[in-house]
């Protein structure tokens, strides 16, 4: 295949990975399979977990590579690293599996939710458990010996809970039927994508990283504050690209108003807008009809919220570089700098 | 508080750790509660958890005593023990929040099925998620430094990965709209029942006495095979009171039958029946109308299913007694016969 620069091929050997994984998956001696059982399993994993950009993934192996500055990885740190990664992507999919149950989705990336599969409908919660229950028979299949697997069953574990909870203030925040917008502030923003979405999207792959490169966790309470103020900023990017976006770009077309969202463009005009704008908020945010979205839009561009982002952007960024540049490890300078570099000023 | 046997000292020391437990989640540090969040873990807590029979929790730490052969507990030992108790009542509030949602459940110990409850819905899924997440911020807060902790760890993932994959069977086995008796046997029953209910049910919390005691779970797999068989015997039981039982001591009207569950008695009924008797069985099983439950039921008592179950009772009575019978250690026999007393003829 050809190899323009590297990605294909790491890709390739990524998704290579994920079908020996698989194969150890489906014939786990803790559980007598049958042929119908196993054939449920595959397939609700290659409907799931191989299917997204799998940016989390790929990033433990890149971080890793950064730590070891530039030298060489074996085979064997490679598919350890890959490994990692997929467990991420297994994290990822029991989330995306369950929460589009609990949003009533109708699509994800690109294809029907896999409620929404026809014989699969509830079924789809104890595969989202499933998808949980994987993880832990991967890092047992291929971890059990290492000094660093207690420290990596119990850094899934507070990631997992951190996320879970990150969900719960989402979900009863935006409880259907009490639509309240005096809950919504910068902080309640903050702590909903910070635990959501920071902790297993940016800390995860560096610090599943840092482990497999016999580091202490603990010893790295400065690179997880980095990573989450970056989680942050990607999530605010997010909110913001969900109305202001190309939606040729961002391959959807955003709903956050519409499903009274605790967005950070919300959140702000909330902020600077007056009493009187205030009631055009209440009075249209949240609702499925077009005009009063429109109604939302034209008082975001009337506060010019396109400004007060690329401000915020402007400003997190040179924080973060100056964070990043204050840190004592070269090596940990350039993982972060790599994720930094994916994220800014994207466009979708 | 009158205290005749001990029983009510016991049961509400145990609550007492409940307790203990539930306030250090609801001020884990790994997470930034609001007052709006807290308010609902705990709610949310305090009608999932604590309401039931409490016999797996509480069988941890009776197991613990005889495998201290009758020394009197130390109050952490009691401590410890009641912990790992509730994390398994917690396992199974998890398995029934989630298993609520995906039988379109009404009721559960008497009240409404928590996804039922107003303002909860969906959110029930994440609440079963939380659920599962506090049983390794249990396990780390009280156990971290135990030689034990990794093998805790593994243990309580294990045996939910054998639950979820019961699970999974029992779902996909009685898709709705898919009604085929040809694909129930012994061979599928037994599957089931032992991955749904026996490892959780019965070998978990002798697991966990036995890993207090520092005993290494390798050496004890035959402990782990007769527990099984014993929670096999259990769940046939189960079955057979569903249609059996008397209401008012099993606490609820059964409905196997109308469900089309792959229960003991179907599969013996098939086991036993001519090709017209059959017939009915095809024509009536799984039908929510009382005329084809009494058709079911008359063919039950045609083939005599009440004999069938008194044989197998006293035949798998006398199989375990004869496994715990031959084990070298006088204290695992008195765990294991005390779990068998226990369930032997049982009427509810
Ligand atoms: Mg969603
Ligand atoms: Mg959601
Ligand atoms: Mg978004
Ligand atoms: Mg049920
Ligand atoms: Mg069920
Ligand atoms: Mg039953």
């Amino acid at each position: 295949m050809a190899d323009v620069n590297g990605k294909v091929d790491l890709r390739s050997k990524f998704l290579d990975v994920y079908n020996v994984l698989k194969s150890d998956l489906l014939r786990d001696p803790a559980f007598e399979f049958s042929d119908d059982s196993r054939q449920w399993v595959e397939r609700m994993l290659d409907y799931n977990v191989p299917g997204g950009k799998l940016n989390r993934g790929l990033s433990v192996i890149d971080s890793y590579r950064y730590l070891k500055e530039g030298k060489e990885l074996t085979e064997e740190e490679i598919f350890l690293a890959s490994a990692l990664g997929w467990c991420i992507e297994w994290l990822q999919a029991y989330f995306l599996v369950l929460d589009d149950i609990m949003d009533n989705s109708h699509t994800r990336r690109g294809q029907p939710c896999w409620f929404r599969v026809p014989k699969v409908g509830m079924i789809a919660v104890n595969d989202g458990v499933l998808l949980r229950n994987h993880i832990p028979r991967i890092l047992k299949n291929h971890f059990r010996s290492k000094p660093y697997y207690v420290d990596l069953v119990d850094l899934f574990n507070e990631v997992e809970f951190q996320t879970a909870s990150g969900q719960m203030i989402d979900l009863i925040t935006t409880i259907v039927g009490e639509k309240d917008l005096s809950k919504y502030s910068l902080s309640l923003h903050r702590r909903i994508v910070q635990y959501k979405t920071a902790y297993y999207s940016f800390y995860l792959p560096v610090a599943c990283a840092l482990l497999i490169a016999g580091e202490n966790l603990e010893n790295h309470v400065d690179v997880k504050n980095i990573l989450i103020d970056m989680g942050i900023y990607f999530q605010v990017q997010d909110d913001y690209l969900d109305c202001f976006g190309e939606p040729e770009k961002i391959g959807k077309i955003g709903t956050d108003i519409e499903d009274f969202k605790c967005s950070w463009l919300v959140v702000k005009a909330l902020e600077l807008c007056s009493e009187d704008q205030k009631k055009i908020l209440v009075e249209h945010y949240g609702k499925d009809n077009p005009e009063d979205v429109s109604k939302v839009k034209a008082l975001y561009h009337e506060l010019d919220l396109q400004s007060v982002f690329t401000e915020y952007e402007n400003k997190s960024y040179e924080k973060l570089i100056s964070e990043i540049n204050s840190h004592p490890s070269k090596a940990v300078q350039d993982v972060l700098m790599s994720f930094l570099g994916k994220i800014y000023k994207r466009q979708k």
